[in-house]
């Protein structure tokens, strides 16, 4: 059982984790990191598939406005290259496989009328959210009542209009439109800009790749860290009485004066606190569920795709696979190709086994790119919800009633105890983006507390 | 560290571990009983006011359906006497106090029409639930994509309909409208029978009180455990590789060939499982949120409001306390006046202290009966949310999308490892007569398993 003593320990070595610890040794305080895996990154990892290449089988884009995540990797010397995006996209709805370019498919008018309306809509609604308080927007309380899909089959007029919104939720939120509240994903919308950058790929979310993998961004910044990361640790117990915190971890010990839990909400609810943690904060991680996705890839020769003049992008209104990205390396070899199954198609496929999901998965990728593509030369997958140490992708979302009676508890500290994290940020939440700027503000928050408990020491001893 | 070797450890000594270690116990099976705090009853839980006499902080009532309840209080010799119910009833509703007999308040009669055609439609609904398996009723896919509250928008056409409405929401889930899926509401309806079984007092839930206090049937019935019950034991890790399982207590450790954990999910969740459990019943344990109750009593003299001809129950739109009831013991002395805060007011008040709980509490009693309620001898009061082995009350809830993506884990066993506890049965769902039934279901399902695998070991034996 090793002992450690420090000013402050972080409890997980994810973005927010990494960040917070490095922020706070610039400012000359002494920080150990105690991260439950044997490896940095949480839900960011990257799976090698031989020549030194990687595929990254958790979070893996930047894009516009994620500006701490650009900084980040610029910092650190990890470069970025556009997501594979030439050629012509695939669509199939309603049984029909049709290319067409750029962001917007080619099917019936009416449809793609009736989701610029309904995005157009969520646009001007989301205008209305308090980022920093979502609970003090207007209304805020009629919008948290009502779940995304009753305010779906209010606002959405058309089968196909339902089924292309309803696709953006679940991979967005990895959730179905029944699961969110209608306050949360008006928030999300907020949180990133409009709904078109938490969807698109050029100009959104999905924009950019890192080259090397995301992985290697939190890998290049936790280097600082040296033998003040502990890896193989995951953390049973908060003691916080007095003066001095113990962080109690199965082969480790930290004694600090403030500790930084940058676990996902539902995993922090797991840590034993003692004394244990005021009503309010533990009800609130009763109900943060994390979302549910299974990455999917498989590996060809070459991404054949393209000398078919198509981009390796696709979307399936039959799925499972309903969400499809041409995911090479940046020199194209070997080909890759992505699939989500988000949502449903999680809670139900993360039940069967691989070789079940592998028919799924590389059944989808046949009947839109042919028959070359029933044949890859590997196929791996991610069931983010049996990670034990993360329970589920890409995030926590909100059910209803979660932002107006519980949301003011997601980041406020506790004595000693402070809260970072993804599900913590007001900017990006969700993304690895909004992970950096929570152990950026974590960081400043435990500095200033630290300053004013000092000062206030300094002054009782006069 | 005390070590303890059984066939079969239970985690929890509420009705539900009790039961099921003694159903165990009667069928030969050694059974040893770990249990968190240093009491048994888990939700259930007496409080003595003095000569001998106690009020319960917890769960206390019993009525019509409650048949196993009843029978095991009959067992153990406890007795039942009736809630008080004689003399008139109060309801404080738009800013006027009126007094009225029986069961339906003498306010406005379209008010009454509304509330009446809107159980009456509930009540049908539920008749099509299937309480075995919610998520096969017949549209259970739309009933559980919105709240109640959008059902209530769309089915109570008066302000005063939905406030009453929205009260029996609060009194019967410790939640509010905007929180459960309407399927939810109904599989309870149907778990219970119809709508008021659930919110009557005589001829439902509330009917009758046990004499000597509710928690005396958890604790008579655990008297035949004897030191196969440990207490202050609180269960961290539960390691189950290969035929044994250990069952790990912060000091006490059992080792057995099954496991039965009888606490409310989102706790069962946070127990350390090795091998971690799968993440299809991880996600349900991040998705069945604990209710928000605290039970409050101002303790009289006498319950002189019986000589002003009132039952001493009241509701009220203001509240906070909205749910009051006459709680004096069976002689009616001392006089006890009780009232719930429920849902959002429960969410407020554990944050405020016991002094403006008081306030608040009694300040509604004085209103509803007169400025001697407002000198009671003593106030007293149980918030469930800060109870860190509860964690909140009445019982779990689901949020939409649960039963239908995550409701066949509530009870599924998981290898050696079975589930226990109210929130798995299916009749009487969050109720004391719930917590029996699961744990004489789980007592079956346990003694038919081991058997199997004893066969199994004799037969390969040969």
């Amino acid at each position: 059982m090793a002992e450690h003593e420090a000013d402050v320990a972080v409890v997980g070595a994810g973005f927010a984790g990494i960040v917070a610890a490095r922020e706070l040794q610039r400012k000359g305080i002494d920080v150990v990191v105690l991260e439950a895996r044997d490896r940095v990154g949480g839900r960011v990892l990257n799976e090698p598939i031989g020549d030194g290449k990687v595929v990254e089988v958790g979070g893996q884009w930047v894009g516009p406005g994620q500006d701490r995540l650009y900084a980040l990797a610029r910092e650190v010397g990890v470069e970025t290259y556009p997501t594979h995006s030439e050629g012509e996209n695939l669509i199939e709805f309603r049984g029909a496989l049709k290319r067409y370019k750029g962001t917007i498919p080619r099917i019936n008018a009416a449809v793609l009328a009736d989701v610029g309306q309904a995005q157009a809509k969520l646009d001007r609604l989301a205008k209305r959210v308090d980022v920093e308080a979502p609970w003090r927007t207007p209304d805020a309380e009629r919008l948290d009542s009502q779940t995304f899909w009753s305010w779906m089959r209010r606002n959405v007029y058309t089968p196909g209009g339902r089924m292309l919104i309803e696709l953006s939720i679940e991979a967005v939120w990895a959730a179905e439109p029944a699961d969110v509240s209608l306050l949360h994903v008006l928030f999300y919308i907020a949180s990133a800009g409009n709904f078109d950058l938490l969807v698109d790929t050029g100009g959104g979310a999905q924009q950019d790749r890192f080259v090397g993998g995301s992985q290697l961004v939190a890998m290049k910044a936790a280097e600082d860290l040296g033998d003040r990361l502990v890896l193989d640790a995951p953390v049973r117990r908060i003691v916080h009485r007095g003066s001095t915190v113990s962080v109690i971890a199965d082969n480790a010990t930290a004694w600090c004066k403030r500790v930084v839990v940058a676990v996902p909400p539902p995993l922090a609810g797991r840590i034993a606190y003692d004394p244990p943690l005021p009503g309010h904060r533990d009800q609130l991680t009763q109900r943060m569920p994390m979302g549910a996705v299974i990455k999917c890839m498989a590996i060809y020769d070459e991404p054949f795709w393209r000398r078919d003049g198509l981009s390796g992008q696709a979307t399936s209104d039959v799925g499972p696979a309903k969400i499809v990205f041409d995911n090479s390396p940046p020199d194209g070899s070997p080909g890759v190709l992505l699939g989500f199954l988000e949502g449903k198609r999680a809670r139900e496929y993360t039940r069967a086994g691989e070789a079940e999901r592998r028919d799924a998965v590389v059944g989808t990728f046949a009947r839109l790119f042919g028959p070359k593509a029933a044949k890859p030369e590997r196929y791996l997958d991610k069931s983010w919800i049996e990670e034990e140490w993360t329970r589920g992708c890409y995030g926590c979302y909100l059910p209803t009633g979660g932002w107006t009676s519980y949301g003011d508890a997601i980041k406020a500290p506790i004595g000693r105890i402070h809260w970072a994290g993804t599900e913590t940020a007001s900017i990006w939440m969700g993304y690895i983006d909004g992970a950096i700027r929570s152990g950026e503000r974590v960081a400043a928050e435990v500095a200033t507390a630290l300053q004013t408990s000092s000062a206030s020491r300094a002054g009782s001893a006069v």
